[in-house]
């Protein structure tokens, strides 16, 4: 008898947020490693705002997703069948495996996580992209100094609480915004933020402008944009001269209904630039893998120790990932967002 | 009988573009220079797009003109009187004279200039603020490559013909954008660009784009950016990934009319940043004087012998200095807008 498998397909492109209906679970024959490749039981499957983007087809910066293609993603599991050398049956790797539930795929480019020295699912989240993500744009392209401060939305996600406490070992004054009470207490007594503002507090920009000008009275130095709307409208005019905003993603816009919008034009965003002699960067973490290793000798120590805290958000099975899926673009988890698929 | 200078007086605020009733000349007796300061007789007085911005009372990067107040800017002028060691009458400087006939100021922060060396109307343009503004930002901001394609507007201006020259210089291949066929024509054979495009013969930004995407077959890597508007709309759509976009004006939309905000919305800039990894920053030059004797050690020797031309745009009388300010606005000079005060 065929063994099965399940994945899930992109069955249509979602016209603003996505719905349960854009997704559809499959069964297939599980496949047979050809040469060179493994077979992988996906054991945790990562969840990521940037996978709205490939279920859209403009322009970005990767390629999307085909309409009735599995819907992609980073995964870590466990080889159950190998047909390359150094690649052994039981070892864990972490790879682009998708919605799925098993995959054979070439043994290049696979990373092996060894389950001994830290949980695997760290493989996804703090030690994985979303942490690297925060750590590269904050040291690279925020140019942290101490005394400094900085502002960083979706500040209990596993790239906003990477830039967070990383900004804090350097002796920065950071001030997060998160979605609701409880995430904003988290944020202050598990990341060790130094204030936390709850953005579903206020219904405009400038009365949530007014808070942060406030907690931060000396000016924003830097701002980690991974959210954009109205957070980075609130922001903007309160960048100091020479400040800097490294950009990795804007979830609010991901949906791209034209209420969170909100008005900031090309104009406003242009003149705060040149006013403040800003320094905006935009990057793929995807063009920056010669950097992992520095991140993980850079961070490696400090979450051994403890010094970097962790929340991770799982949900089981994999048929729940479309739900979570919607939930995580809606700010519904709390910490890094990943499918238990075994 | 005490003797009379005049000075040209910020009468009201403009609504848009500066109308002549927004300006008022005043005559004054002819100050005493105090203890450290000198008495300038001015000869060229300068007149630049950023000029628009301090007769606004919006937030910008330096202090607003108060209504009544002297228009500012900088000039060059011969000392008439001196109060202040190290000045001697009959020398020149180049200081923040404002639209005036004469000016008695503190001799600390003039510049001194030499007649002999060069026409001391190049303290103004190409050896003044604007040349070292083209040159900073494309040095500093822009990181031009050999190879590389640089997009940069108001080609035959005082800024963007020393970027331009300048990354000629470095091996780009340079595309000029400029209003009419004359100074395309300018910009090709007397800049040397390796093409020009004249705005006005595109109606949108999206017409504008198609043949830039001719002129620039490998992409846009530097936009350099000192005019904002459709060129920034038609631009930002060709950057190279990893492009590089210099900040340093935005003409275009000085007036603040909302038609020529022609619908970049901030979403799409933002989106444009991150998807093509940007990096964009805004400078004023204000904050790197001390980087001035790098621009004369580099430029200088290009300059003598020829390797960077010239053109100049000289309006008679200081009482003629608002109508050419306002034809500055709207494109209608040939180079560096200057007024031969004396």
């Amino acid at each position: 008898m065929t063994e099965m498998m399940k994945q899930i397909a992109l069955a249509s492109r979602p016209n603003g947020a996505p719905t349960p209906e854009n997704f559809r679970l499959e069964e297939l024959p599980i496949p047979t490693p050809g040469e060179g490749e493994v077979l992988v039981r996906v054991h945790y499957m990562s969840l990521d705002p940037y996978m709205r983007g490939r279920m859209d087809d403009s322009k970005s910066y990767a390629a999307n997703i085909p309409v009735d293609g599995k819907m992609e993603g980073g995964s870590v599991g466990e080889i159950i069948a190998s047909n390359a050398d150094g690649f052994e049956v039981g070892e864990f790797v972490m790879g682009g495996f998708g919605w799925a539930t098993h995959a054979a795929v070439p043994a290049t480019g696979l990373a092996k996580v060894d389950p001994k020295t830290a949980p695997i699912t760290y493989s996804l989240g703090v030690m994985g992209m979303p942490g690297f993500t925060g750590w590269l744009g904050l040291t690279e392209f925020g140019r942290p100094k101490s005394g400094e401060t900085l502002v960083v939305a979706a500040a209990t996600g596993p790239v906003g609480s990477m830039v967070g406490q990383v900004a804090k070992s350097m002796g920065l004054r950071v001030v997060g915004i998160a979605g609701g009470p409880d995430k904003c207490k988290m944020a202050v007594e598990q990341f060790g933020f130094d204030e936390c503002l709850d953005h579903y507090a206020y219904d405009t920009a400038s009365a949530l402008r007014k808070d942060l000008k406030a907690a931060c009275p000396k000016g924003i130095d830097i701002y980690f944009e991974n959210v954009g709307g109205k957070v980075l409208e609130a922001v903007l005019p309160l960048m100091n001269l020479h400040g800097r905003i490294p950009i990795c993603g804007m979830i609010a816009w991901y949906n791209g209904t034209s209420e969170v919008d909100n008005g900031l034009s090309g104009q406003q965003i242009w003149r705060h630039i040149l006013v403040s002699s800003l320094s905006v960067n935009g990057f793929i973490i995807s063009n920056f893998w010669n950097r992992l290793g520095d991140f993980h000798k850079a961070v490696g120590p400090m979450i051994a120790k403890g010094d970097i805290a962790v929340q991770e958000d799982i949900t089981e099975g994999l048929e729940n990932a479309p739900d979570a899926f919607i939930k995580l673009l809606t700010g519904g988890n709390t910490g890094k967002a990943m499918v238990k698929v075994i």
